[in-house]
């Protein structure tokens, strides 16, 4: 991380338009807030600009149409895509990316039983279950336990300690991160007179391709059949995805977010960072959950709700509005009380 | 996962009464919603009613007292329980059980002051410790790791990738899945002009018997004594029990709900998913937690709550109802106004 | 942990004033609700008087001057500081501290370019990457993954089943509690026809001195420069922090909270239990987060801010007191009613 560049250099670089020193020498980059005079940040949304003003970033990228005078303290490059331009100098600076080597570490254990691709890492200490299949160019990083009679796809990049219990099927370009569970029974008991009896988890979890998941998130087995994310998916951190559930096509999940057993939801809903998805229920394609609300029944296709229990935004801006609603009916009510009075003492004249 | 039955064949095992075609060839069970015309399904709850009408299930198991006219688009059997017929149709489809071995795997690591018990099975590189105590029968999965001094008894099941902290103890037929923390250090400082200053936990986690952890779930240990987890407790996923809680028996966690350190709860209480429940705090037996509330104090026995911060329901509700009271008043007030107007102009005249 | 004290040597081990029988024999600390009869316990807090009554502890330690009289079933040890005394009790009965052997486990494995200080332990199947560097006085716990090119400080205690990302870096006396992953991607993806493209995650995740974080965390690297957690930041279970934050100095994050991207977070802020920060804002110095609160927009230096989405505690207080105002002004209303019906009555006369 010792690469430098000057401002001139990196101008030339983004075929961008250099105003001030052209001499300053950057060596990273960063937000605004956090920029030294050493490094390069960029502009792009408004509410940015009030934050440029305190930044002391060496170098800024900034859109070709800026409408706000350049201060002398900084070099400017303007560009017609800042964000795009910005990532190519991330790449610059960025360490090497790793490559995993294309073997099985001789501290891996791999169950006689399994088939592995070509060109696959298999880390150290990773450990590979009787009959599992890994496909091609697929990384099984060091640590990770891959269990029994799992499938995993070709180009695949299962992260360090992730499990994937028995059975489980995973599809192509899947990347699941550090620790995170895949296929753990599902939580379901029968209530008895001598306590709680477990149902038993007798189904999968399938993964279709292209799917990314975070880092120490659970998807549960499914009572039966399969709990199923399906292609494109991408779910964060902390994430609980229950058994039985269906997740459609390109649909997001945010961080900590959840939703219990059996609930079917549609292709490229968002569901927000810590938002809450109630169980036995069907979420249609493109609804949208808010940040921290809970859905307790069924969305319709492209509905967005907010709240907890989740409410159309304009009722829940209503709730939110209560105190000052009142308050205004208190002030009516004051007058009216005055002038009733008034009213009562007129009559009994 | 290749096995087929004919309608006929599922309803003999069934003892089930078979409608319709007796030749359609089922290999897989599935919910309504996603079963093809080769699964089978089952209806049991009158609010499935609406996705049998859409559902391509080739057959559908139903109850014998069953109101509605069955369609000639698939087969039917009417059974007395259709669930528990369910459970065995999902049993003939399931892929075996996994049995571990009986054997410690040549790549686990175990300590030569361990004891490990008759008939355990320990896996690929799993750790245990020195003194630590391996009751019979008992499963511990690849890459766990069971600390120094741990206690575990017997016919447990430990899964991948768990760690069990030091002198913590687990009772017999204890279920822990994969990633779980069980007796991290509690989460406690106390504010010194140098900043915080760690609190020594010096505890341990005790669970009992029959209990059962969700995946990446975290029990902290405690600073003096015990987290204690009483028999037949069930907790879900991402579900964190902070130091010095007592929780008691057979009461349920659900998925992404906890609670903070030193609350004592009863037995047989419901803490729905995502609740959240104060430290110091006392929850009577049998309460119920609704889901995505947070209870600020103690709940009494069989007290059921709702909410942030947590109300009875009935309160509850007639905060969500807020709005709509608004607009009653607000109407009820613009009617006064324009009586008392009248009344005014009346007496001026 | 067989150890046994009477009342009268922990009266004298802690410079106390005995009331009660002295032979009382003690064998361990537990909280006044689950105290036993051969256990100590002891009392500070005021709302703690309730759990006195029914103690069951052999003996308990009380302020020199406690206003209450004590019953005759307990031994008492009076003592200046109760809470400092019965940090000394618990010493007396728990078990040792763990010292992890200062070498590396001939099952971890450590890449040849890996730089390992001295007295550092290195766990059973630990696994350290290339080119990282290891402090002296570290421990890596078993099962621990270190990855490339990661730098850890001294004194540091990296427990099992953690994984740290490549290039993360790591200063002095840091501690990392279990299955916690430092480094894996940040969450974020490019919509396009194709579905979601990811954006590359290329900086890193750098934390600072005497930083801990708890079980099952995730601390995710930055899209570009580093995710920054600074010195003295407490971080408990289940925490998400998100790409591209800063986390000032001596800021807590308690279990179950989580902030999204590029938030800059001041020093000494309090991130009360479950609460949830926005992306892309400013949280000033000693802010207040409280628990299960949501926070949408910029806090000032101090402010404190409680609900979903946080607000000032009057206003929070306003909207969960809408109810009652409501039946206020419903009964006024009631009241203006009746006298305006008799005024219209009386001028109808």
């Amino acid at each position: 991380m010792s690469k430098k560049y000057t401002a001139k250099e990196l101008a030339e670089l983004l075929n961008g338009e250099l105003i001030g020193n052209e001499h300053t020498e950057i060596s990273g980059v960063s937000g605004l807030e956090n920029a030294t005079g050493n490094e390069l940040s960029f502009l792009n949304e408004k509410n940015y600009y009030k934050k440029l003003a305190k930044s002391k970033a060496g170098v800024v990228i900034i859109p070709h149409d800026i409408g706000i005078s350049l201060a002398d303290d900084k070099s400017w490059i303007k560009c017609e895509n800042p964000t795009m331009a910005f990532s190519k100098v991330i790449e610059l600076f960025a360490p090497p990316i790793i490559e995993y080597p294309k073997t099985v570490h001789p501290a891996a254990v791999v169950a006689e039983s399994a088939e592995i691709g070509k060109n696959c890492h298999i880390g150290a200490n990773a450990v590979i279950g009787e009959n599992a299949r890994i496909g091609n160019n697929t990384n099984i990083c060091a640590g990770a336990v891959i269990c029994e009679n799992v499938e995993i796809g070709e180009n695949c990049l299962i992260y360090h300690g992730v499990v994937i219990r028995d059975y489980c099927e995973l599809g192509n370009n899947v990347i699941i991160h550090p620790n995170t569970t895949i296929g753990a029974d599902g939580f379901g008991y029968n209530p008895t007179p001598m306590g709680w009896v477990k149902i038993p988890q007798r189904g999968i979890v399938k993964i279709e391709d292209d799917v990314e998941v975070g880092a120490n998130t659970t998807i549960d087995r499914s009572r039966f059949g399969k709990t199923w994310i399906k292609t494109g998916v991408k779910i964060d951190n902390l994430v609980d995805i229950a058994h039985n559930c269906t997740v459609g096509e390109f649909t997001v999940f945010a961080g900590q977010s959840g939703v219990a057993g059996s609930t079917d939801i549609g292709q490229g809903v968002i569901v927000a960072a810590r938002a809450a998805i109630n169980g036995h229920i069907t979420i249609g394609d493109g609804a949208r959950v808010a940040p921290c609300s809970a859905i307790k029944d069924n969305m319709k296709p492209g509905e967005e709700l907010i709240g907890v229990p989740a409410q159309p935004p304009r009722d829940f801006g209503a709730l939110l509005f209560a105190p000052k609603s009142i308050e205004r009916l208190k002030k009516k009510i004051k007058e009216l009380e005055k002038t009733v009075k008034k009213l009562q003492e007129d009559s009994e004249k």
